[in-house]
């Protein structure tokens, strides 16, 4: 048997439904935030992701999977969803002034070659937002509150924590990295990865997955900072305050990608301290890209992760979507008879089904009862020679007998009853 | 500056708008005919493909972007839907007696390293549908409304032809294959594509791109067709006449891809002659990749295609989706309050923004023109000494004195009164 490629998922049934409600909130949210959507191909160039994630991350160096085309082009598929953006950005001159600031969402798959675990999958699914053309404190906050309304909407209130931090650049960090590399030096036991980033990238040994717990003395980024690189932290973290979102600030949140500037955030599950929310500022990517000089910022929502916390707390995003009308027929002149009242049902936007399969009532009976419909209705030589078809309200055991071109009129007023009770 | 991959496309602004809006409307009427969404992922075993779509195939043989994970394992990215969905109902066992029929529907991107031409990608995108455990005339005729109901969503109802065909199987098939490959043998001149076909699948000689206008007096399949079979294509030409929905029987309908059994179908653009929505029967195929045997049907839908067409007819699918306030704040206490504004008014579900930006008057009037809100509002100093907010309407000019905390209230009553006018 065919199996799908290891660490990837199907999704069906009540899993998709709920899959795509949570999408639709988000789509609802990101509208409301005036966010256009963004769609970006599901591979590109594996150049972009080597000059913007940067070589020495994991995702570059061990986690893409990669593929030449016909003509020898190198190309991966998408192992995160900010670099296709500004690629995009940049390559649609999306960044002239009318159209900042540009503020864009985006919803779809993204592919790492990773051990597969409980909820870690090699394609798994995120909902992205970035923005273009603003630096300022009063954005930092709307972006953290919009991750916040995006949560709230989902009615996740509990067992979250939001992380923040200010990541230095410039002088400042290139001093604190001195003071990182001495404070590393005295350490003789680092993993192979950390004594690469040593010299490579020093910043991304405080996220080592393996070796992170070892450094709780490690200077502190912070301390580097200029004053007023310390006041705007401070200043993102009392507005957020008083809008009623509580952070906690983390100097050693990092993050683990190259191109992060700024504010860097988190929103993690307190019970399993994964990040269900993370992004932050990334001022010279555009540039660094070949694009214009153009702040940004953005975050990263993984929807399986949203997914288990919605599981771990009872929530159910559900909505309760019945059919109008389960139809039986119990003649080959009743399935015509049948198609002809599920066009016009169907027309006027109710949700009526039947099973081609029924042989007689008892197989009838059956499928109506799976189908979990509110109303039920038999067709055969009787009522259509008669022209009266009894309607049974599946709930109440009620019979309404009506006439063949009359059922959608009755569907339709039932409807509105159930909507204004 | 690095480049999308060659024959890709980005969406943004109001084409990823336009794109949603089908999507929503495809999502609107599978609900309505009770189908489940399933997803499936981006990439499977390159078998899959071989064995389904057949290795003869122009799909399999020279358009699929094929890799090797590090195991060595060999993929590609999904050159057509239904395979993959076949694939998942087996491994999944969604085909058990309480599923059935099982109906289900996919979105998403299909690769095929084909040419790129005017509407033809290689990363493009299906709305394709898929049912399980059925198979019989009315099903058929409901199928093929389906595609009907989607169309007349979009309300595209000019310039589209729909074509039936009914494919024979087992011995009738194969005198019609010995008949048709005697009558190629007179040519001299066929591709090189049809001199293979000829050998491993006679049928698909006559999709060929380059010779198929060379057959018009090939033998008719039909000719060889049982009774039976005769009889249930003119059956659901007539029902489907019957229901309002005129097709046309064209016998040299084939269809590119090995699987299909039964009814075949299409529906053209009749000023270009591309199939916007193409399926039929594969009642051999879930038992020919593992599973058991279980009759099946299906169409695809090409995004891009409705898109060319839609655009064709001047067909605008977007909604007026106008920001209700667009706020202007003047000073750093302004931005904050503009802030707490933001939040409240979202939480209310209602579409408000700002330019963080903004540094005088002059700029901000300009963003507010740019932003086409229904009503803007300047905050500044004044307005928070007197706590009096004058909010203008931009179609009337009219303006409106609110205090900062009955905002929210105002702007949720004008859409109310926008409702009832």
């Amino acid at each position: 048997m065919i199996q799908k490629p290891r660490g990837t998922q199907d999704l069906y049934l009540n899993n998709s439904k709920e899959w795509n409600i949570v999408e639709e909130k988000f789509r609802k949210i990101l509208n409301l935030f005036n966010y256009g959507e963004i769609v970006t191909p599901m591979f590109e160039s594996k150049e972009l992701f080597v000059r913007s994630v940067g070589d020495t991350s994991d995702i570059v160096s061990k986690e893409m999977y990669e593929f030449t085309d016909r003509k020898g082009r190198e190309y991966v598929l998408r192992p995160e969803g900010t670099a296709p953006t500004v690629r995009a950005v940049i390559e649609n001159k999306l960044y002239i002034q009318e159209n900042l600031p540009f503020k864009a969402f985006y919803i779809g798959p993204i592919f790492r070659y990773e051990r597969p675990q409980a909820g870690r999958y090699r394609q798994f699914n995120q909902l992205g937002v970035e923005t273009f053309g603003i630096d300022s404190i009063s954005h930092d906050v709307e972006l953290v509150s919009l991750g916040q309304s995006f949560l709230n909407e989902l009615k996740i209130n509990n067992d979250v924590v939001i992380e923040i931090n200010y990541l230095i650049t410039g002088d400042e960090r290139k001093m604190y990295e001195v003071e990182l590399k001495k404070y590393l030096s005295s350490f003789t036991d680092l993993c192979s990865d950390c004594k690469t980033r040593i010299n490579k990238n020093v910043l991304r040994t405080l996220d080592c997955k393996i070796d992170a717990s070892k450094f709780i003395n490690a200077p502190k980024m912070f301390e580097f900072a200029s004053q007023e690189n310390k006041d705007r932290l401070g200043e993102t973290f009392n507005q957020l305050k008083q809008l009623g979102i509580k952070t906690q600030i983390n100097f050693n949140l990092v993050r683990g990608l190259d191109y992060y500037t700024g504010l860097v955030f988190e929103f993690k599950n307190a019970k399993t301290d994964q990040a269900i929310i993370s992004g932050g500022s990334y001022n010279n990517l555009v540039e660094e890209l070949g694009g214009p000089s153009l702040p940004a910022s953005g975050f990263a929502i993984g929807i399986e992760r949203i997914m288990l916390i919605l599981n771990e707390q009872g929530i159910k995003v559900g909505n309760n979507d019945q059919l109008d009308l389960f139809i039986i027929p119990l003649t080959e002149e009743a399935q015509f008879i049948t198609n002809k009242l599920l066009m016009e049902a169907r027309k006027a936007n109710l949700k009526v089904d039947t099973n081609w399969n029924i042989k007689n009532l008892k197989t009838g009976f059956k499928s109506a009862e799976r189908s979990n419909a509110k109303k039920i209705v038999v067709i055969g030589d009787n009522s259509m020679k008669s022209d009266i078809y009894a309607i049974k309200d599946q709930k109440s055991g009620k019979v309404k007998e009506v006439k063949f071109n009359e059922i959608v009129k009755y569907l339709k007023e039932e409807r509105r009853n159930e909507k204004n009770t």
